[in-house]
């Protein structure tokens, strides 16, 4: 199938399991490209055995694999030669496999390339496909402790925390999504494709901005310091009668916005507190004098009525909140209808990267498995139906 | 200066302030293309104000804006003039002002595109260009609160957390990248650009992946649950006899070689324990029996012992720790020294999206204010010694 997308008539082979790989060629997908997705016989990528299931078929893996076509392949034998023989007609591979798997298979980026020098490669994995550590395994919570990022996520005295959802996985993944198109272009231009390599730890640490900086700088351990921040106050979430809502008063206009909300001018003049540095200073005080008036009101009625006056607020939204909002899942589409063969319509997360003129979208339901054998092995390798039976007999596919 | 790299020949004019879009010009930098960007007459980026400083110089700025040209404009009167001459010799422009501010300037993407139809246009806000809280600000707070994040990091029965560094400003600076570089790939087949409008809540929402897929297909809320995670168990922090450390025993097999390290093979048969989904079920009662171990020994010791057995593992490193790693640090090259001309030497924090044959790297030290004003206006647009001089005079640069 052909449609337009920002990258159509981009062909990528897909080779990535679960999370980190899969949600980069899912973006890419979205945008567009024609995405063909290559299981393992039999039982295919991992994450069809995640729940929550839908008539036995995983969420998990429909949310993350739309718009892709799936084929299984088995990369030993005769397999790999098949495999060889659609990079040559592909733009891009992309794997997430433990670094020195693809090359045990004489299916290596040197390998890859050797048939297709304008092959663009992408892999992802948990420390990288160089370096002491490149032999460990990288799950999540791996990139998420590695990085420093769980050592700064938590309140003060309690324990270092994971981000609630697979976020080291999320970062690699929208990385090497930009380093693969920075590779295409590069491609494009010279004719040359190359390796990009993108590790879930070293993502993580590209993310730590200004943390890294403090410790480089001053010398100084960053701390779990719960929800405010380091350079500004208040900026922090306070309690209200029905639930949680955060403030970003981040200069001293706000703050005497603020004050006069609360019913407090005359605190927004307070010499202790008429510094932005001065409040960063005593944030538990300003704390206490903040919730102090959240607390006798529901979340809803300080959002409206801070947002009315210019002071940045929200509230914590569960995930209940975020599916029924009627910005976020309204106008911003960000949970999509999509129907798929055997669960029937259901909802998944919709493209986040709102381009204008080529919008990315949700056309196909991710693949059964080797939903499109025959397809992709006739159309785009040119194989006769009497070849692709004889692979199945063989149990290549 | 031109240097190769990916993105080489590529011109991106940078209206970007503090994090998420210097941080998305930034990849693009390091990978090679001309980034220029474009600071207000006089005080420049407003994260030219946050510390830590060396010698008066903002680290938080020299991070994110290496490998930048700097010039200043005064975008109103003759500089929106100025500006539109720029546009038209350049492939991209990016902005995170608020939705509406570039069109009050008269320079909004439908002005853009006039004189220069192939022009990417990117923008990042919290809350993306339509919707009915289009007009809302948004801090990183905002978007990690409005997503949901907050709502499922921390601990049972504690407070939603933030993510100890500005999580929705990286994935919305990721995310719009993703989206410009598609966005030139789809000019460069078409020869038209477009806009891409990425929000912190969109990205915010799109890296929930199962969290998302839980409520929607099952109805059930996800809770804060601490470190663990929901399908898998032993995956969990642990306290050491000095720190803690993360463990990824997410199958039956890893766990029974997990037992046989704690001495307790007879562990890894006991049927209470012996299938992923029971001990995901008792994972309080499987935590106390992982923690008697590990809290008696260090975590080098635990670490170790469990790689040498192909146990997923790793130390929870605090900063100083992610600095100081042979790996991280050394091999991965996560922190590299740039020598600015104000602040001396310094180290910042490197590029993590490793590209083969054109290893993005730092060449350059983030621009003074107006450093290059002089080169820019007069390789770039093409103005006289003259010319330059009396925009000086007249207040526009």
């Amino acid at each position: 199938m052909q449609y337009n997308g920002a990258l159509a008539g981009v062909k990528v082979l897909d080779l990535t399991r679960v999370l980190a790989g899969p949600f980069a060629t899912m973006m890419l997908a979205d945008m567009g490209a024609e995405v063909i997705k290559i299981e393992v016989p039999g039982s295919g990528d991992d994450s069809r055995q995640f729940g929550p299931f839908i008539n036995g078929e995983s969420s998990y893996y429909m949310n993350l694999n739309r718009n892709k076509k799936g084929v299984t392949l088995n990369l030993k034998g005769r397999g790999k030669e098949i495999f060889l023989e659609m990079v040559k007609k592909a733009d891009i591979v992309v794997e997430n496999y433990r670094p020195g798997t693809m090359e045990k298979l004489g299916l290596g980026y040197e390998e890859l390339k050797k048939v297709n020098p304008k092959i663009v490669y992408g892999a992802v994995s948990g420390f990288g496909h160089y370096g002491p550590y490149k032999d460990r395994a990288g799950y999540d919570i791996i990139g998420q402790a590695m990085s420093g990022l769980m050592s700064t996520t938590g309140w003060p005295g309690g324990e270092p925390t994971r981000t609630g959802t697979a976020m080291s996985d999320i970062l690699a993944g929208l990385s090497v999504a930009i380093g693969l198109l920075a590779a295409l272009r590069h491609r494009d231009v010279t004719g040359y494709g190359q390796k990009v390599d993108v590790s879930l730890v070293d993502a993580t640490v590209a993310s730590m901005e200004i943390i890294n900086q403090i410790y480089l700088v001053e010398g100084r351990l960053p701390q779990r310091i719960g929800n405010r921040y380091e350079s500004t106050y208040p900026y922090d979430s306070f309690k209200a009668n029905d639930g949680s809502l955060v403030i970003g008063a981040a200069n001293d206009k706000l703050w005497q916005k603020l004050c006069v909300i609360m019913g407090q001018p005359e605190l927004g003049e307070k010499a202790e507190f008429d510094t932005n540095w001065k409040r960063v200073q005593r944030h538990e005080e300003v704390k206490v004098l903040v919730e102090a008036w959240t607390i006798t009101k529901p979340v809803k009625e300080i959002v409206d009525a801070l947002l009315a006056v210019g002071i940045p607020a929200a509230p914590i939204n569960n995930i209940e909140q975020v599916v029924n909002d009627p910005h976020i899942a309204g106008a911003r589409e960000m949970f999509v209808e999509v129907d798929h063969p055997k669960a029937g319509k259901m909802k998944i997360t919709g493209s986040h990267i709102k381009l204008s003129d080529t919008k990315p979208c949700i056309k196909t339901p991710a693949p059964l498995l080797g939903q499109h054998n025959e397809e992709v092995y006739k159309d785009f390798l040119g194989l006769s139906a009497d070849e692709i039976a004889a692979m199945k007999k063989d149990g290549l596919l």
